[in-house]
């Protein structure tokens, strides 16, 4: 099998029938990104991107591919606090910014909550708090993340969610019913507001198992670890079943994030007026927003 | 563990946690139907209601229900032609209505197709077309449906279409990205068009179990054959899948068609300009419906 320029086949895209040699393979990753890019206009020429670099596969790639663009992009890890974990993310992704002369900042909660993920856990316990896994930890990062592109000068976030992360989020905001969300999950970046730096996902239409393929290709180390805070959740059953069901009618993933796509266009000025948290002014849904009301439960005095 | 009323429990309804006893369970699913029609406004006092009786559990059901109603009703059964199969239902289905002093007529693919659902098999296999099992015969059927509610005066048509049947409708929607479909999934029976009467889903937000059971409580028969023309079909994927989610998660089903209807109201004003079928004026998304498409496909030559 060989693939449409004449070199050997290497990978079969299922979901087209595509057959791709590793050259064509690999500049199909990057056009997609372009091309998403550029179709849902998630940068302005004068955007300060910073990357949210975790050394993941996922991360390491969109930072490879938008480092081969003109844009400004600098890099930020959030060191959560989780020793034996984080380490290596942290050399990988020092490492790799060095390499494309990239600059790299690291943030961690301890010094920015006053608290490790570690000691968060610890304290959560000892209040008998059962914290849930890494949605909790997620809330606290994006939050982080935040404040590190406002103190940075950054006029967009970028991180690396693909085409499966989405395709799951669509899937678990429909079976927990909650239509906003699943509105709000659309390509195009929210506007710029107070206090809150726009995110985009660059790999939004990029399966995971291609990824995984690119970022081999490219030679990129491998983060072999595993969070030892992570528990089996909600997300790990979704992502089983629409593996089943994408094994069996490929494509199904993408037109679940496109149709969530369309859902958000059709309903974009019914997204009802953002309010702002009361204790922080971050953007909310809710007059407290998550990783406040976290931290009040954990009666961290954050403010 | 009892019932509330203090009689022995019966049934235990996991997504509520409710524990019932074998007369409030009935009572319950009776009650989210009257709620369902109430809220939604499915009737209006002068509706003359056509149920599409294909001697089931659900559609038995619905009837039954339905005659407790002051509500004028009757009921159609359409016999497609499949020999040693819809008798069955169509026996029971003329005792249950003699029973209930329903009125009940038959309708036939052969008179309104002018062949009936093995002959059409056999014409579409001598032409080397693959007929989509139930797809097909589901198009044809709505057809007549549609044709006989027109014939006999009805203003709505009442189907037996449960909570499984819904998300399995959503999710196949939802994984084809067939926004427009989702849309139109609501629960508010469609306006009036000439040459359309309007399908109302009472069962809508009964889960296909309850129904069985209560088919069972109140001794209905069991129609137990099973068409010969089924095939595995994706609908069935989708109903084990999201038997498997509603297992771990109960009450996900029930979100999923929440959702969907929230989703259509909010995109009520969305749906576009309705077009007509070029070949017979009923109202279809395309220049010429699915049933026309079916038929023309065949060489049947309708009208």
């Amino acid at each position: 099998m060989y693939c449409k320029c004449g070199r050997e086949g290497f990978y079969l895209r299922r979901h087209s029938g595509e057959i791709l040699c590793k050259r064509c393979f690999t500049r199909s990753i990057e056009k997609t990104v372009f091309k998403t890019i550029r179709r849902e206009r998630l940068f302005e020429p004068n955007d300060r991107i910073m990357i949210a670099l975790s050394g993941g596969k996922d991360s390491l790639t969109l930072l490879y591919i938008l480092s081969k663009c003109k844009y400004e992009i600098f890099a930020v890890t959030i060191d959560e606090g989780v020793s034996g974990y984080r380490e290596e993310g942290i050399s990988i992704s020092k490492s790799i910014t060095e390499k494309l002369g990239i600059k790299h900042y690291i943030f961690t909660f301890k010094e920015f909550y006053g608290y490790s993920l570690e000691e968060l856990y610890n304290l959560a316990l000892s209040k008998g708090i059962d914290l849930l896994g890494c949605t909790f930890c997620g809330i606290l990062r994006r939050r982080l993340l935040n404040s590190a592109a406002i103190k940075l000068g950054a006029t967009k976030v970028a991180t690396g969610h693909n085409l499966d992360d989405e395709a799951q989020t669509v899937f678990i905001n429909l079976m927990r019913g909650d239509v906003s969300r699943l509105m709000r999950l659309g390509t195009k970046p929210p506007r710029h507001r107070e206090g809150f730096v726009p995110r985009v996902k660059p790999l939004r239409y990029i399966p995971e198992k291609e990824i995984a393929i690119y970022a081999h290709l490219m030679g990129f180390p491998l983060y072999e670890r595993e969070c030892p805070y992570v528990r089996a959740s909600l997300r790990d059953e979704v992502r089983d079943l629409l593996n089943q069901i994408e094994n069996r009618h490929p494509g199904t993933k993408f037109a679940m994030v496109r149709a969530a796509d369309k859902l958000s266009q059709l309903l974009e000025d019914r997204i009802g007026e953002i309010k702002y948290c009361i204790k922080c002014s971050s953007p909310s849904s809710k007059e407290v927003c998550r990783a406040c009301q976290v931290l009040m439960m954990l009666g961290i005095n954050f403010y």
